[in-house]
């Protein structure tokens, strides 16, 4: 498959009108509001295993910068995609397929982007800007939490660092658990929904403690963490032991792509009536107060911190 | 260098307000206007040399986006960098020395990116997403060619050819000549400027003669180049005889980032009055007709078309 033929198939997938069909040198895009944009680039070997299917690596390149959007309260508007052409033309053309079911299913178009060819047998690294559209609200950062403002977290934790380890032959479980490492879904309606609501927002990537203490760092506050108020979902309780390892292994695995907010107590009922609409799981797992530092709880007896809250080194 | 601490780096280099200094997970651009967004990849051992200087990759990576931008008319306004983390810390320093000047000589600011690390030994690649203003005028297309329109090209043409060249040993010429190839000076003045005059335009990347045989088969016509005409500069000239192979090898060899355009003659005045308000070579090069395909002639003498117009797997 040349570049041309690459070209030629991208153009056949859900393109922004703004993309020129994908003929000329760059996008444009009409303004009306604030533009929310963000880049992720995901390396074999670091980001996603080398065994891992093509389909799943177009997939996760584009959930995983949707997730920032979703964070910023943003509504997807476009993406745009740094293509390493790779030698096997059917690796190329199942990449294809699922970078088309990820725009589908994550709607969103495609704005542009550059495919390139890259020496062989090099660690191959696929890059991919996300533009969204601000909520009126205002973009949510990172650093706005409040003293007394709760802590919440979407869906369940944990799954995907359980799919992980399946898919890496460690673990056995069941597919619906390497799915969520495979086919995050992320939060796209949900973020804007709740961003009116919250103080602070960003996305659990690196893993639920890690991103959590670095919401109490940017915010200046301090943090406590109820490990047994994580959600976990039945199918991961379903192929491993509850208990404090299980908790805090799901809270340290990261790849989860939920959304982790903060709000004061008197935004309960609006969160929880917003999450009642699409039958999602929100769960308040922790609370923010003047001070600094993280800590944790379980069955409400102090838990020490683990020497490693998540991926640290994943830029 | 950590990330932390290259993440550390970047947050001194001039960021976009909506940046929200690095220390968030998106950007946020505040619309007043269209936007053009673009994104190039470069991949070492493809798009430049392995010995090439660290800043001279960061220079290259920010002037052939914004050279895009320029094309489409576009005001720079911010950029995404993705940048895999180089195992020598003194490569990673210098990149961003490069990166710094480039910023600050190209008038734009850092919006955001992401900073990965990569595993040693694989081939790097360094991509930017270019955000820019899009002109009152709309931005031109390469498609927009009109019959009897003349194509006029900035600058001068194959300098940066004979630039790599030397830099791989291949040829003994001036530094004035390398640094064509290390350091392109995309026109970000001149695209702005210029747009509301021309019918269609676009960056001359990979060869005078690819591109603009691109421009015309985009625009459904015929086109004829006099190479008598291709702009060569001094330092060229005074290390190549003139002559046919000369103006052949320079209209092929890419990476001049000069701008190519099209216009109506009634616009001739208008395009040269800019062009010496800062001095610039501007010159016509070429005629579209009704029809298809690139003729080329010289001193009014027909020259065949050569085997090869320019970089074709470039991306």
């Amino acid at each position: 498959m040349t570049e041309a033929e690459f070209l030629a198939a991208l153009r056949t997938l859900p393109l922004h009108p703004g993309a020129r069909g994908l003929l000329d040198d760059a996008a444009v895009l009409e303004a009306d509001g604030a533009f929310v944009l963000t880049h992720d680039t995901m390396v074999e070997g670091v980001h996603f295993l080398a065994a891992d299917p093509p389909e799943s690596v177009a997939w996760r390149i584009v959930a995983v910068n949707l997730s920032d959007l979703a964070a910023k309260g943003a509504t997807p508007v476009g993406v745009l995609l740094s293509y390493p052409l790779h030698p096997e033309a059917e690796w190329n053309a199942r990449f294809l397929q699922g970078f088309g079911e990820a725009l589908e299913a994550l709607e969103v178009t495609l704005l542009g982007g550059d495919t390139v060819s890259a020496p062989g047998g090099a660690a191959r690294s696929y890059g991919l800007t996300a533009v969204g559209r601000a909520p009126a609200c205002g973009a949510p950062s990172r650093s706005g939490a409040r003293p007394g403002d709760r802590l919440w977290v979407t869906g369940h934790i944990g799954d995907a660092g359980e799919g992980l380890a399946i898919a890496k032959g460690e673990r056995i479980g069941p597919d619906s658990l390497t799915r969520r490492y495979l086919r995050p879904l992320p939060r796209i309606r949900f973020g804007p929904d709740v961003a009116p609501h919250v103080h602070a927002m960003m996305d659990v990537s690196d893993g639920l403690l890690i991103d959590a203490a670095r919401m109490a760092k940017a915010s200046g506050l301090a943090l406590s963490i109820d490990l047994g108020a994580v959600p976990l979902s039945r199918d991961l309780l379903a192929v491993r032991e509850d208990g404090r390892d299980l908790r805090l292994a799901a809270a340290t695995a990261g790849d989860d792509y939920e959304l982790l907010f903060t709000a004061p107590p008197a935004a309960d009922a609006a969160i929880r009536a917003r999450a009642e609409r699409d039958e999602r799981a929100v769960t308040v797992v922790g609370e923010f107060a003047a001070g600094e530092g993280l800590t944790l709880a379980h069955d409400g007896a102090p838990v020490p911190l683990p020497p490693r809250l998540g991926f640290e080194h994943r830029g």
